[in-house]
């Protein structure tokens, strides 16, 4: 549980991503009737429009957006040097290009970092004081400090430097919290290190060591799943006797067999683009870890398919009958109303997913409930299969 | 009041466009919160995808898109004949060439008309009886007549033989449906005649004197308002005298004025784009008849506007206390959340239009209320402007 300035969130829990002050689709009354507690806004996004300025006039995003429950703002190192190492699709995809659709890095110094706005051109810059001052006025109830994010294919010797850089940034991201930053806001520092075990573990000690609130693990987390699972485990090990009771935050993972590893792991809250992302492109989240838990609703099996996304979910996509048919339909035509039906389904997932986790946690039988959902075995939040065929065609509650 | 096979329909009424089977952004349930009883599906555009057969074997396209209320379907002529003459907003901008979006009209035929799907460029075929054919199988509870439907820009010449030619297919689409069709289906003829009153009259008497269930008026009404109402009138004033209880749609209009107009002149029923593809442009209805009723959110004056779109507005977006500010950034940042939330205000605003005009028709009192209407007098349904800088941010119901 984390006890917040606009109220408390029951961890471990997902955090849904609100970029630029709206949750893709939905509306903040949607994401509270799925049961979430907490959204993350971006720093990067919202500095270059709105602007800082205009919503702290709002009295801050949480009113701006109105989200009467606590926010985490990021700190924008990820997006910004996004644009320097390329993204992390195109490091998936194996793009090597600079800069790309974000915008372009002009300069990366000590200060910070100078740039071009992909909205106007204009040259922007963004370094660890303008960073908390932005989080400062969009008065998150969290904010991240800057880190530089590095990616996968950089060096050793490049993440070392990184990460010593990302360490100085923290130190003066602190600083300036204490001299001007709102005292109700929390501050997280964020572990960097690559996938190198002893920056890693150096890392980790040096944020436990700051006077930060909780603590976020960023970066590359490595090639494939047993990586990342190493990575995390390297850090929450190291934080486990450097800072034992701070909250941790792992940044920008939400696979959901990444969720499950995440929390026996011992992190406490989780952000990531895929459930609102997969809804967007009609990837549908179900019990079926043999296809990555993902069921593409555009793909031709689906075309005549009268079964809802799952069957006995309680989604307000499923409750209310919407067949795998006519959702394919919709996503061929390019229907609004489906991105959104598929959000609110795959948002619905990782918040029960997350319910099922914490109830186990609490109750002592993680390993179990773990090892369960791993295999597929149908959660105990989706209820008796429901006729969707033909039908009186009452709509939904 | 329509008593039609899904429920009763109270009239006078707007029927938002649910035209490949989805309110776009919105959810039956919405649509439903909103307080209307019907909505209106595409013929042309089903036909094409995903198919009448396949919506067939779903019951029809109320179980299909989960609405448990009535339905009118179109009949698609105006589709298929905007791809021969253009669209309407082609004729609005000037633009006369062939075809475009909508595909290609290969050839039109005493038996129905030839054309290319936009979709997959397969030759298809829709003449009065695979229109009729096609809506049995979508099970609406109107169905409309196929109809060519004529262009402003066309001569009176053309005008008068398309006129026939539209009462033929009258007359073959009636008895598919005596043979065939399903005995609880309601079937409109449609008024066509473009602007000349006696083809009108005569269109009007003619289709009066079939033995259809309602009578739909359709085709150019015009080039000014003022022409429109005349159109309109003749056409009513014709039904009065030849059809007097029969329930009469207007096709594709739905201008706040328009509607306020087509009220008096004994309208019962109207289905328009304009409220949802304006929502979706990010433009708003407003008791402004000096601006035609608009706020366009996009603009800069709502950049720092702390209003909501209308004070005392009791739709989601307003009650929510969203700002014109922050729906102006969402606009400008393409978030979906903003295209939805306009729809849902629009539609809020026409819905509790038509409740004012209706309450007004069933008092006596329609001509003060219209008046007071015309001239942006607060409606009734605007409580008392609410407060919405600053606040705690708690979000709406």
């Amino acid at each position: 549980m984390l006890d917040l300035r606009c109220g408390s969130v029951s961890t471990p829990c997902f955090v849904p991503l609100a970029t630029k002050g709206a949750v893709k689709g939905l509306e903040p009354r949607d994401v509270e009737a799925l049961g979430y507690e907490m959204v993350l806004a971006n720093t990067f996004h919202l500095f270059l429009a709105p602007g800082a300025e205009l919503v702290e006039g709002f009295g801050g995003i949480g009113p701006f957006m109105r989200w009467g429950q606590p926010v985490i703002s990021d700190s924008g190192g990820f997006q910004i040097f996004s644009m320097g190492h390329g993204t992390v699709a195109d490091e998936i995809k194996g793009r090597r290009g600079q800069g790309g659709r974000a915008g372009a890095i002009l300069e990366i110094a000590e200060d910070g970092v100078r740039f071009r706005s992909y909205l106007d051109g204009r040259e922007r810059f963004l370094g660890p004081e303008t960073s908390m001052e932005v989080q400062a006025a969009l008065y998150a109830d969290i904010a991240l400090v800057l880190d530089e994010c590095t990616p996968f294919h950089v060096s050793r010797e490049y993440t070392a430097r990184s990460t010593e850089r990302t360490h100085r940034w923290l130190t003066r991201c602190l600083q300036w919290h204490e001299d001007h930053g709102p005292l109700d806001q929390a501050v997280y520092g964020i572990v960097q290190g690559g996938v190198y075990e002893d920056l890693r573990r150096e890392s980790a000690a040096t944020v436990a060591g700051s006077a930060c609130d909780g603590i976020a693990i960023g970066g590359s987390l490595g090639q494939d799943k047993a990586q990342m699972y190493d990575v995390v485990a390297w850090t929450t090990g190291e934080l486990e006797r450097g800072a034992p009771g701070r909250p941790r935050h792992l940044l920008g993972i939400g696979d959901v067999d990444d969720l499950i590893a995440g929390v026996e792991l011992g992190i406490d809250t989780f952000d990531c683009a895929i459930p609102t992302r997969l809804g967007r492109h009609g990837v549908a989240l179900i019990s079926a870890p043999e296809r990555r838990w993902r069921l593409d609703l555009v793909k031709a099996p689906s075309r005549r398919d009268p079964r809802p996304i799952q069957e006995g979910c309680p989604c307000p996509a499923c409750a209310a009958g919407f067949s795998r048919a006519y959702l394919h339909h919709l996503l061929r035509a390019g229907e609004l109303t489906a991105l959104r039906l598929v959000t609110l389904h795959n948002l619905s997932y990782i918040s029960r997913l997350m319910s099922e986790l914490r109830s186990a946690v609490h109750q002592g039988t993680l390993e179990r409930t773990a090892t369960a959902l791993r295999a597929g075995t149908p959660p105990r939040w989706l209820g008796p299969p429901t006729s969707c065929t033909g039908g009186s065609g009452s709509p939904g509650p």
